[in-house]
């Protein structure tokens, strides 16, 4: 199963911005590291509608699973959340910090009812606890 | 009087995408088949910011009217509100679905303070409405 | 396809009220000039249990379709709304003004979730346009 | 100058209902009573398309004013508000008591921004101060 | 005791409407075959107004108590519930579905505080336990 | 068919408390009475989670309805409402007291609509006529 | 019966201050021009706190009745309701204009549910209107 | 590290409840399955105190971590949130539904900010990813 | 005069958690140490249920007065406010911290209105000030 | 440690305003009285100015603690809030009232969130538990 | 043009107080030092209403704008508001501090809608951009 | 110091577009104009994305300080306001239009929190004093 890594707005200053929040390690190098272990591509925009062109060419880019973390659209882009309905591939609602401890504005995840699963506050491991639930899936199928 | 069809995003996916809600037809073939009938151009972006540019290009580009599904961005848009508000050409707000009677977030267009009218829940048939609508005010000028 | 044209409270003053909103042509003179090129009945009511009994009776009466404009009712009417959805004959919903650029409590309308579709903002040719979609709905199936 | 007094549901029971709140005289007893002094004519309905219908009708029965005690579709009629906004005749809203300081639902008129004025809280009293303001302001003029 | 079965706008098409909230049997056929088990009279109106006008004269018709089902005014109208509390019959509130799991707008009963007691969800039953309650009610004192 | 009388926090104080809205006599005594002309079986608490307990036990204990005063858990409690959910047999709603004329957050029932029905508002009797529900949905079957 | 007419802040600048709202007269000139007809004192102030004190004085210093218009004040002072409420002496709100066709913050009075009645929308004449008020209630008594 | 499952209200009646949304397999069978892989122990109550009581003992009882469904309770205790707040043990939320596409009121979970991570919506497979995430976590310390 | 101090959920871990929040010091500790110098009982729980039990026994106790801090349960619970209100014994409600300057769902007390009075914000001093609030008014008697 | 009791508006008529709420002693008499007890200056006004002024001047006045009342002032004064948090002399929240049992504006207290403490309910006798908060407080340090 | 610095409450304590969120110079030594470049007046007052008196005075005593830090009642003053609204010096709203980084109810500005320019957030500097802005905006005209 | 003028969606037509709210001059000569005076580089576009990708390559192009106009994304770009948090360079907001006296949803801004300063309501003169402002800021430092 080839899987997609799709990181929104601001998620490639990750390691440079609030390390509070999100830690010191960049995203990059961390899912860089991460394709030793594992098979995945990625995508990173700032772009709404870049983040909505990706979804829809999944299928025929043959992905078998999205992890996306939309960043700050997570909480404003029904766009976002009407091209995850959309589509036949299956999205997994990712996120490195706590969204429930932070601004009221961010306990609100538009995209989540059209996720499979949703999985936050890990820090960067959220994502490798996302590649695993998928192959969890795949496996349990 | 050249008509523009303007497009938001995820309405490429028409045709696809639950088909309860917008039918079998893809919009593309639709439009095609209605171009036999009526004259026309079409766009469709999934960016609000391209949205934004093709409506402010509307003028110089001569059109005389804007039939206009926003989608998501309907809800969410003040920057497309402005831009409407802004140029000269007459929009009109164009859905497929009945937006009434969808999730409450959908009741709310921002965009349609600033519309000539809106039409919608005809399903495909909303387009050629808008362009009979069009027709009738220009005849009636 | 015999439709019935149903006005709700007010309209009957429409061409004396507020000419800068609805404009100056009186609704019934207008209706009456359309009947030249469509054929169908008006009833017009300030009350509501009568737009009801009227919604009611569009089935026996052999009406094939209804297109309602509530007035004031649009936004209070529980009871007009349960109508509709009780009644096989599709009502569609009309406005002369565009009810989403005046007062906030006329953005919501309690009876769209339950019509067919809404037109409005086109001044009195909305009634036109709505004629012209049943007879495209008509010819469609 | 005819004035026409016009009260709307349940207060034809004013004086059997709520005696703490209304006081124990009928307001026909007491509006009878008034004509010795002053010239107007009355008129009660329990049915909100009725009001209207006496608004509406107002300008052609040549009435200079109206002192209007809507009960309750103060709180609930966008449609008698409309008819107030429509006709040319002055209308003076009443009400027997002190509207503020009952249920929070009372506080709100919906028909107060389109009267001329307002006067509440005074019992049945508020009837005459309603007459006596007619006559001062058409001494004014 | 002499009671009043009172049902607001709608009823009478219940049997025809909506069969999965108010199943298949009119409501008209259900109440005449309850006559033979118990004394009452039944009322029908879609009109506000003349609801009120009929509690109104409960008392001179000397009605014992009033079984109401308000309808789609359940919800709002502020003079229906004017009038129950004006009135010295006592008003018992039935529903025929359960209200409470329907839309939001249908959770808020503005006649329920001014009634004696609430019967909801039983389907066309709960006319019958509503009977059954004023006699128990009437066995009691 | 056994029923079970489910009583939530505080209902074993009524008759001492607040007699104004509960009255003077004691619900255990009520309920003893009555067992001499229905049979059922009573259980009270005021412990959330032995409510849960005893609606989750109630089909290995053979019950063929429950009526149900959740008491003050009436509003607050999600996991009640889910455990009503849960289980097959079907639960009645029952309030002494007219919860809509009362405090603001008394409006709201979270277990309502879970419930195959609601009777409150009748003293004691609501007891009572809640079984009556229970033997003519038996009979009607 | 000597009566006090009690201005909040910005009546002193009546007349030169939004013609549009309130007229092009001085509200202190016809004042004046008042006391010709009608026994009365006045009194201005900008300070919260000042038209509390001159509140809380008005039993010794014998007023009959207070005419008050809290300006600004209506809508946010807590404080000036307490004291209105704590005094003897009755007092009727005054508004030139009318405060629920303004900003929707004026349509809330804090000190309305105080007052024994309310008159607002006619002008300066609201004034005469409050003191002819304040006359018939003392002849009725 | 020794890791506690605690689960809340109802969850022992997973498999037999809302197949829809929970599917067919027991809660309880899947533990016992899943404890041939993994070390841990499980404790269920319907009670929001005893669930208290074992947070509070997890220390003692030397727990490295606790896996929390808190069911029903976590959109309305504020007392568990507090006590996960007060501990050591970190705690990681688990759902076995994706509680943001369901009813509104469970958007919200009290829990969620004083958790370590949130893990929902895989059905019971989230309980074998949170334990996955505990082992990860460790390891990467 | 017996006094009962009634502490609700967590407060058994006072001393350990949060100590910016509450100080060094055990609840426990504290409240041992306050018996050399008054006469009084202490009960915790952490269970809703035994809250209210231990409240409806009071009065069989012969306690004269309760002091109630009732943690998390203050904001959500409407069954201990009712039992309180049941109850003839005073209850006066105590809080270690300021509750009024730390989370917005903290600044609502739902047992506040049943109270004879509150004190918060003194620390664990709160509760010695409590004891001196019970004496004083007993005294005053 | 010199004190300082600082009232607002209207608390100078305290005995002879709502004798229910706050009983039939004036506040200055009782106040008087307390002085024989213990060492305290005392200061009232009704103008929200003077208050701050006051509350700024208490240093250099060399007050080592305020006992606040702050009237109606309590739920509207931001400025009030703004005093207490920028002064060093520590300020207690006084009450004489159950602010939490009377209408629902009373129950935001703006200035609690700057206060060291609240103590309320407990009609004037809360005075006096204050001045011993302050001296149990000065005694622990 | 002689300008006037107008200050209200709270800020003659700027350097103080909350030296984290305004600094440690006092704001009247700053003023002092400005006025070594710019030709203006400065007023302070804690009281609400002679903010409204300075304000009024403004035009009689010459000044050709007004810079005001309205403090606290920047949230709260509808009079102050009034009073901006009714002169014609034109007023301009000075922050120190971001107001849109603090508590959410200083976001709101009830004096913005009335001012001609806006400016916050750059410390005791925001004076002097103030001064430069109507220095810019005299010489443009 | 280098500074960036970055502007936002519909910016580029000021000068066309509502000239009663912008004025008559384009922005792009003014600031064309202004270039004269001062040191700057500009850049406008419709796209959120771009307006975060601008934001974020700030740094690397050694700016030293942002002027943001972000349009209508002012008040729905969570992302853009997460890019002004996470980069070193200060941003300071302006707008053209005093955003507080019109639409009430233009009075909140998403990225006011973030920015150093917030200059609005001087028309095009905005960007003249933001300059100054950013020109001070560097001289006091």
């Amino acid at each position: 199963m080839k899987l997609l890594i799709l990181n929104g707005p601001n998620l490639n200053l990750v390691g440079t911005r609030n390390p509070k929040v999100y830690g010191n390690t960049s995203l990059d190098q961390y899912l860089e590291n991460l394709k030793k272990s594992y098979d995945f591509e990625k995508y990173q925009s700032n772009t709404e509608g870049e983040i909505i062109n990706k979804l829809q060419d999944s299928e025929k880019e043959n992905f078998g699973g999205i992890i996306l973390n939309a960043g700050g659209y997570t909480h404003t882009s029904v766009a976002i959340a009407d091209a995850i309905e959309a589509i036949a591939v299956p999205v997994l609602e990712v996120h490195i910090s706590n969204i429930f401890s932070r601004e009221e504005f961010r306990n609100k995840s538009l995209i989540a009812p059209h996720c499979i699963g949703h999985i936050s506050g890990f820090g960067l491991l959220s994502y490798e606890l996302a590649i695993k639930a998928f192959l969890s899936i795949s496996q349990q199928v």
